[in-house]
């Protein structure tokens, strides 16, 4: 189960909600376990998950029909299903149908109740909800659709909860953790296959072929893949271009697919041939700032002082101009999970939160450098989920 | 260019718009070209552009200080820039620096305004328009910032233009067909790659890696990968799992990816070894529905006849049961772009609509079958963007 069940009905709890709503790809996934393609892949269709507060009943998904198949054929914890639209599926006459089969045909036998938005309405009324606080994740829905739902449920108290389920998501489950220390290790693999090609000549295009083709062979899907030579290293969000490597040029890689849904991104840099000695001190000052992270990162830690101690450290290290605006932020179903490590940040770190800490560095004219490992905030330590250390890689 | 400018004026000027405002992806692409990163890998990042009526100005981009570097190496024809945000960008002592360099470090140089509204709307307000009738694309702002932006507009009529980008990106450009055409072959060799794998025990996952890997290999990024093998294949959205295929299976992709941000979606159906009269008989009524689709579709003809004599044509050639809620819809920046190829729709096609014209069918116990070619609507007739035809493949 993705969900952190207990933290969720915690933060329900604490706002008084008689239930939530996910609306959101991100939330739908997260509650359900349920991947929506089309909602996944467009903007505009829709999918629901309604979580109740405990005692009041079991979740359930609130489906178009066209995408009922994918309930019956992943793994989703959430078994109450409402379903709207039509679609048109037929089954073989005199035929025994498989269990998939089954648990399909029997999805298409649900009633049409209409729109997403009149099954999100019958599914609240059904919890007894008409008149309930309801924690309303605003990020998946279209004006038109909610004014519609608002204009239905006004005895309802909706509030917005698209923050709610980020802050909820930021600690993250077992096996959460497990498919982030995979989305983190295919991009690592991925590196490597990218620089199995380094040589003079090749150009950032063929190392980003290079990149995406491993990991899409172990499992993930391509999504981040920011891959720069020398100069145009310096870029933040340099794309692959036909700039050809050259002796001496630093290989810049921020980088990360998709694995079972959850994000990858991390960095490394590498050098082919004998790095610049600005390129190795500098490097090794934004190194040493994470290796810092490294030591002071552990739950009750404030995320202000930390960044504050990383950026120092940079500094103290060899970069000694060294400025940011973050030095990190929560990775998982989205790119940029909380917390943000950024200066003057309220928060505190707390146990199971997943983190990309980085130390970019952008100079033009010069090179772009960094570091960005992704970790995971133990009971009193912070471990990497990385297989490789970080250090500049000379080729 | 992407933008179809004159259609746009033509659509601005007929619904009395002083300027349309975009701030999904797919619109502040079509409208400038810029590609703003993390705006398409997430959800929450700002990035809009404002297009003037004719008279008016010159349209502008309002970007994220963190995005601007991909502005100076992109190929973007809006030349005036607004710039939120912080973001650390150091410029090398003592260097040449190269055009890219210097573009960006101008773009560095932008007063910051604060945040994307601000930035907005000091754009509106640059153009004498704190009172105007604005095309306000709702689908890419966040309730909180649309209200801000209200509250700071309160005498502007902001008037939703979701639909009249998608209405405007209906009929493409030539820049647009080109990469719409790209997109489909690259998907049609992709399919080549799945099936030179095609023998008893190979798994639909293995099949989808090899899918995947060519689209990759061809400069596009993987989106849309239904492949599924035997009864799978009546799932309609079948994710590749550890199936094996087995002599006499339907192999069914639906499948595309992206190239240069416009997408694919094309269909075909292969069988391992003869296949059974009925998959034969059913694909031949499929494949005859789209044939008669490429005779019928013209600029002017009536959507909704289409659709009739498509799903007749179908049940005339041997699936006398045929019901389909769609026989295809446009393609784009967006996989479900206009027009909607539905029962009852009151559009008739135009000239340069891109279109995935197609008659799935699904049935339990059986197998999924369907064609899907993506054409383009010329002035009298409907070409085809694809290499191969359709007809059923026999491995």
């Amino acid at each position: 189960m993705l969900v952190n069940v207990e933290r969720l009905n915690e933060f329900m709890e604490r706002e008084g909600l008689d239930a939530v709503v996910a609306t959101s790809p991100e939330n739908v996934t997260y509650l359900s376990g349920y991947w929506a393609l089309s909602q996944w892949i467009r903007r505009g269709p829709q999918t629901y998950v309604v979580w109740p507060a405990p005692g009041l009943g079991e979740p359930t998904i609130i489906a178009s029909a066209g995408l009922l198949d994918l309930i019956a054929d992943q793994d989703i914890w959430v078994e109450q299903i409402r379903r709207f639209g039509k679609f048109y599926v037929e089954t073989a006459d005199g035929q025994d149908l498989t269990d998939l089969e089954r648990r399909q045909a029997n999805l298409f036998e649900l009633p049409d109740e209409g729109g997403p938005v009149e099954a999100l309405i019958a599914t609240l009324k059904g919890y007894g909800l008409e008149g309930g606080r309801i924690g309303f994740d605003e990020g998946g829905m279209p004006r038109g659709l909610e004014g519609k739902l608002r204009g239905e449920l006004a005895r309802a108290d909706l509030r917005p909860a698209f923050e709610l389920f980020r802050n909820v998501r930021a600690v993250k489950t077992p096996e959460e953790i497990r498919r982030l220390k995979c989305a983190a290790n295919i991009a690592e693999s991925s590196i490597s296959a990218a620089l199995a090609l380094a040589k003079p000549g090749v150009t950032e295009r063929e190392m980003g072929v290079a990149f995406h083709t491993r990991t899409v062979q172990e499992g993930a899907l391509p999504v981040l893949g920011c891959i720069g030579f020398g100069k145009r290293s310096a870029m933040g969000n340099v794309q692959p271009s036909d700039q050809k490597l050259a002796s001496g040029d630093v290989i810049r890689f921020d980088v990360g697919g998709r694995f079972q849904h959850y994000r990858a991104d991390i960095a490394r840099i590498a050098c082919l041939g004998e790095p610049p000695a600005k390129v190795a001190q500098y490097h090794k000052a934004l190194h040493a700032g994470v290796a810092r992270a490294y030591e002071i990162i552990k739950p009750g830690a404030s995320i202000a002082d930390v960044f504050d101690e990383v950026v120092e450290t940079v500094r103290r290290e060899g970069l000694s101009h060294y400025r940011r605006s973050h030095v990190g932020h929560g990775i998982g179903l989205d790119g940029y999970d909380v917390p943000n490590l950024a200066p003057g940040s309220p928060g505190r770190f707390e146990e199971g939160m997943v983190l990309s800490v980085e130390t970019p560095y952008y100079e033009l004219g010069f090179a772009g450098l960094q570091v960005e490992d992704m970790v995971v905030v133990r009971s009193d330590h912070l471990e990497s989920l990385m297989k490789t250390d970080g250090k500049l890689m000379i080729i």
